[in-house]
């Protein structure tokens, strides 16, 4: 079977996400600390890849973080100065040179095109990944 | 601070994974099944954003599966014919829309750019994040 290469490196939204947060100062750091739900909402081509997921799943969204800056190696994490400096592939910062987002979530719904899950709008996802047994890739 | 925007969605490779394996089809399918050692070999000006990692933490690399066909949206798992066919977005599979692979791997050495760890020969990476504790994002 023929595909198209992978070789640009280039991400393609596969949907975003649809909440009430709409600035990253207004989300909660880790989604452990209380997110509402929000909606992926998929673009119509891609739905046939949800073939096999259902409601009570656990996933794994993957995002661009598309307002991270992406020239910066070093973080106080949690952006607490107190904090020292951190290489960013020790942290879950966004600001890294690829600014991409794990999330593991619930789906709590799937209605046509849209999943209730929960995180920040307006965010492309590039990705949705089964969690794997523990001790597996994750 | 001033950043570079990531609305691109343009990749860049921080390293790259050197191994014995040379094609996808000599690779275990999940990193659980046996993978042999490989070291991740960091493009020198990320060799910063390591600060913070040390040998026995486990972390999560991710990478860009640059073989795989980026067009398909269902296949069987684990090329299993007898298997029915699943949407990609309930697999682990390589062939989607944007080809990331997520390997939870335990650092065993860091030596000047190079960590080694897990995966198969060439694939490019794009980033290192840490494992945070179990129930929060992974």
């Amino acid at each position: 079977m023929q595909g198209r290469p992978a070789d640009d490196h280039t991400l393609r939204p596969i949907g975003h996400i649809r909440s009430m947060l709409r600035a990253p100062d207004e989300a909660p750091r880790q989604g452990s600390e209380g997110a509402p739900d929000a909606w992926l909402e998929l673009i119509p081509i891609f739905v046939r890849g949800l073939s096999g997921i259902a409601a009570g799943d656990e996933v794994i969204v993957l995002t661009w973080l598309h307002r991270a800056e992406r020239d910066v190696l070093d973080v106080h994490p949690r952006g607490d100065p107190k904090i020292p400096l951190t290489g960013v592939f020790a942290t879950r910062s966004p600001r890294r040179p690829n600014p991409i987002g794990l999330h593991r979530v619930t789906v709590r719904e799937i209605s046509g095109t849209r999943l209730r899950i929960g995180a920040i709008d307006g965010t492309p996802v590039i990705d949705i990944k089964p969690v794997l047994a523990a001790g597996a890739d994750s």
